[in-house]
């Protein structure tokens, strides 16, 4: 369970205060807010605040007065073309806020997404708890034998079981440590000088869990979205996509809907890629060999058309 | 009037609107909301959305779970720490959304601050309006004489009358002939092919006015109004910088006042300047000859300390 | 011409110096070097400076202690790959700085960029040069009659010849008064005060030129020149892009040639296209009207798979 | 010793590689290419390219076409002035690329500067070395007892073994279990599948070291250096930030010169600072009560004039 019942009455009491206000205001993200979604086995990620709506991105292509056209339709028809021909100013309008709890690891990878504002928890000012990532017995993946960055089957049997208990152990005892050395008292009860928390959290594994809030714009979100999404994403950063996924599209159903048609589930074709799909439709006979595609490529391109 | 009769029905018709909320809410940002504050003869600054209040900065900075301390001196303290340190990450957790209508020459000092979002009206795509920023007889200021990028005291007499007669003259015919231009009909009425709008646009000189929706972080917008809202800033954009400025002393207050403290009001001192200090302090009588500071410098540090 | 003889003996002076390095040096790029590429009537492109080249790419993706492989092939090979899968930061690894001579209208499409370092010839400090563009006879477009923002066939006839006079005229006219302003002479041969520059300026047209520093990374380029050289692009900053394009061509050939085809003559599908292919490559007959896209994806569908 | 012989010879071989060029060429940048400067245990610094020099930083100032100005002295002048005034997009102009091997700790706290190109050393791909930063007994800091975020005196004797034993003893035992999680043959020597080394690397702790390519304007690497060269940056990353300024030093003097004086040595004083020199100028008693600041902004100004 990721949240103490201090946080627990900490959100409900947010929850409770409701205000009136005359901004774009969506029903199903203020169901949402503040309260947690459960990621990995302490991880969540919660709404703290959004900016726009669908409407709200039509406003800003048309530089509008007020709420500009009244018709639905035509707002879903415009954000569609915007999607398609990558105006990506507009869905730049809308803004999200949240906060997530995500293991150090995941979060190394998150933060190269740059175009974003972040306040993490600082481990130099505060003490972190002892909260590590273990994975679930079948998400214990094997190397992939084919894809340097990718995995295999779960393991199995003894490994499996070494594998949980290296990494159950380890943390712990890494974490028993820490305390030790930030510690104003020894072991033995006597008093000492205890070491900079700076300087301890060093001895913490990539596993442990921290929290940051992250605030970030509709357009740069879907990037992110597309990369964390996609089956190729490390599988610990995709549930934290997948869930924010989720919510984006409560937020703004007509941009996710056009996300999830022209990106998640688009592809983008070379032109190399075009003409052999030309010389198909024309009846001719491609292969890889005479598809001027490398192998690699030529077993993306099957993937995408068959 | 900045606004037509339809545009102003069109805003009053949003602000009739209300919705049950429960993000941070700010009542005198509610007051503000989709109204026209009027800039120059033409222009306005208008709040479309904000994110975020003062202790959304402060629940940033402690990545706390609710509202974190109920304390608001707490709160201003910890605003003051922040701006004073120059921790800007909790101050990017607060968005704003403006629409702003304005000069093109205008706008074009305004764009090279990166850091923020923009939907600009498309002049390949819709017709521009027929209004242009004419200068107040007090504000038509001669070239500075001792600053290359100053202006010096207000012109007099005939040559005010002969700048305002042919800025006025020359905007008119300027959109008299775009409109020629980009008509399916001749002047004597006949039919003819228009030219292409992206193309006729170029006739326009840089005074006509323009609009966009901006969006911004605060930490962004402050760094934006420190230099704006300088006594070296070009009047015609300072003139946007204080009205933004108004609202954001409504919007975030605490952080308003920090703001105007450390860094509207305040300096930043060279080694050489700070060194000087201590020396007057000591009782030493510092000149320009013996501060180790240029002329320039020295008149600078002098406006600082005198 | 776009360069002054004064310019032109400043630039190769530039040019005569050579300097001994251990940079990565591309032989085509110091050819061109601080050489002015014509565009447009009074416009240019030439390159200042670079970093990098198509090796750099690859040492970063790899993070190596030297040149990484020797093997030129694998380099290409990982340079497409990278393309591919949108792994864009090997290609931010490299750097183009451009000075660049433009007309104000296409500057300001160009800012939009807003990842890339600018310095442009300021108009509040310095006086502006009398060159306008004059768009030639067969770029005098008319507005498209399909397209909002489009351009139809070029005008004709007398209509051509107006457009021509007006813009020829407006601007000979605007700066006759830009130049009366800001005199400390009037037309009489009297002392006048001057207007400022800051404000004068806002009587020079959006077809005057302007001119920048311009720099980028190579991924930035990469994405404004998809924009730019493509083929909705306004006809004025294409000439710009496609200038631009054959600097990339000799600079990183093998980034280029991974561009050309993966971005440039490539295209985004989205799912619904996808599974139309899948249903045409299985003999069915697909149209617009069962292919689940509007008539206006359904045109550009067919424009990209016919 | 932080490099290989491998790793050194290709150095070698990519320092004695020359080329002509006709780019702005800095001497003493051209004598540490390539070369890893030490800092900490296994750290280094190793400058891989870099665009610029001061004269750049005056030729984008002033659009230049050729070298601009001759006169070193008015170059100086120049980039004073405009450090003095905070344009920022001049110093944009130059350009730096560094291969930095640190800790993992530390590339946390290095990569919140979100305005920079990085290419980290992937360790879904890789497999790290078994390289841990171990602080030297005199930077094995206590926590500070005034300073949430701060070092109090080096740990002695008995706790301070006991440290570096904790620290020593978990680095080498967590990366004995990432090497046989990860070994496709378990301890007994048998054929075991492997875990993925995208989950095997969330056993290691942050004091383990990881490498990267990264790439930055002048402007933010300065930005850059004012926090993390500051003495209340943290030691570990302190030293970089030392190391880098001494190559910044090299690259661009002046720059770095009016660096150190305006920024490293300078201060920014608020409104109420302010106040407080004048009133002191003027022979006033100024003490905290009478001040208007709190405690801390009294204690932090003394520190300043004083």
């Amino acid at each position: 369970m990721p949240l103490s019942p201090e946080q627990l009455a900490e959100i409900d009491a947010q929850r409770e205060t409701t205000f009136s206000t005359r901004r774009a205001t969506v029903p199903a993200m203020e169901e949402r807010l503040y309260q947690a979604t459960p990621v990995l086995d302490h991880g969540f990620v919660r709404v703290i605040d959004y900016m726009g709506d669908d409407s709200a991105i039509c406003q800003a292509a048309r530089v509008s007065y007020g709420k500009g056209t009244k018709s639905v339709s035509n707002d879903e028809g415009l954000i569609r073309y915007l999607m398609r021909h990558w105006h990506s100013t507009p869905f730049e309008m809308c803004e999200l806020k949240l906060h997530v709890k995500l293991p150090v690891f995941v979060a190394r990878q998150w933060i190269r997404h740059r175009t974003a504002n972040v306040n993490e928890y600082s481990a130099r000012y505060s003490i972190l708890d002892r909260e590590f990532y273990i994975p679930a017995p079948d998400h214990l993946a094997a190397q992939s034998e084919v894809n340097n960055q990718g995995r295999g089957a779960a393991l199995e049997g003894e490994e499996a079981d070494r594998v949980l208990r290296f990494l159950r152990d380890d943390a712990m005892r890494a974490y028993d440590h820490y305390e030790e050395m930030i510690s104003t008292t020894n072991s033995e009860g006597e008093a000492q000088q205890g070491l900079a928390r700076e300087l301890a959290r060093m001895n913490l594994p990539a596993n442990i869990y921290t929290q940051w809030y992250w605030k970030v714009d509709l357009h740069n979100l879907l990037h992110f979205l597309r990369l964390r999404a996609d089956a190729h994403a490390q599988y610990e950063i995709r549930v934290y996509a997948d869930a924010i996924c989720e919510m984006v599209r409560d937020w703004v159903p007509f941009a996710y809907q056009a996300f999830e048609d022209y990106r998640l589930g688009g592809a983008t074709l070379s032109a190399t890629a075009l003409d052999c799909i030309k010389r198909m439709l024309n009846g001719e006979k491609v292969t890889q060999e005479n598809s001027g595609m490398s192998k690699g490529e030529w077993r993306e391109f099957q993937s995408i058309v068959k």
